[in-house]
């Protein structure tokens, strides 16, 4: 299969928190549990209906919605726009690697914490299932350029995104809100790797 | 020369109105003059002192700065970001093609108003000097490619950016906030056509 032919969903991640369990009981208090609002794509996580406020030097950002289930580390993904109105400047990274991220004041309704690192611009980046990147010649790590807004006025071409394969995975094109309103990509669009 | 080679200076365009003298009028009173707060690369207009607020079915975005001298009709160029905070659909447009864009609710020091149409996504766009556009054949109306971010964690080639010619510009490529938060490019940064 030629990997130019494949029409890769796109999946706009709007912002949103990974709580530890130890930052989550510590939020939302020991014993309670994550409620489901509703699947994303990726098989097994869901949004929820908990919310959290996020306090930075220059502003707040209220209701950013927990995904779970909970994750080793607490990883915060905003905009820069959202960076820009909190007063912080999170670097670009993929997902897990937030060594020397940026921190953030959290609120949760139980209690709140100065989150040290952990929140991040995340790097736009293609989910693939073994088997969809197995037949697509993709090679996990790679990075593969996205033609998006097709045919629109904002047509672009996303260099530099990165291919990541799992079995937790299914085919989906990551982008931020940013990268979307740049494009003028929304959630259920088609893209392609040229 | 080759227009490749050419360095071109970006300019980041904020959330900004242009006023008609009717419209100003009615939000700043007879007989005032808008104050030069700082001068902006493209010759003769001047970001101003003075601010209104934009008002939409879902929110409102204060303090948005004005840019003088007045045009024969008032446009306001705003992000789709901003867009979606206020609850309008503006159109991606070239400056100046105004029928049919949105509309919006504007509030002044000393009056308010219902501005039926001229709320813009600014379709992003090169300026150029006709000795400029001369040196590096471009021509009025053309569209080219631009690589934006270069070496960067959110490199990416803008295409379909807009030429535009006139005496009264200088070389610069516009483009909104969202596209620049997408490219992490600031104003002062340097791209090429490609």
């Amino acid at each position: 299969m030629n990997r130019a032919e494949v029409a890769i969903p796109v999946g706009v991640s709007n912002r949103h928190v990974h709580l530890s369990q130890e930052h989550w009981d510590i939020l939302f208090g020991i014993g309670a549990e994550p409620r489901k609002f509703r699947s994303v794509v990726q098989p097994g996580f869901y949004a929820c209906y908990e919310t959290v406020d996020l306090v930075g030097p220059k502003g707040k950002l209220e209701k950013v919605r927990l995904i779970a289930p909970h994750r080793p580390k607490t990883q915060i993904e905003i905009s820069k726009t959202d960076a820009g109105m909190l007063g912080i400047k999170p670097p670009v990274r993929d997902s897990g690697k937030l060594e020397g991220s940026a921190g953030v004041q959290v609120i949760g309704p139980r209690g709140s914490l100065e989150v040290k690192e952990g929140v991040i611009l995340a790097k736009r980046h293609i989910h693939f299932a073994p088997e969809e990147a197995a037949a697509m010649g993709i090679r996990e790590g790679e990075y593969v350029q996205v033609r998006a807004g097709a045919e629109g006025e904002r047509e672009l071409v996303f260099k530099k995104v990165l291919c990541r394969i799992s079995d937790k995975f299914k085919l989906e094109f990551h982008l931020d809100a940013d990268e979307a309103n740049a494009s003028l990509v929304k959630t259920g669009d088609q893209v392609k790797i040229v």
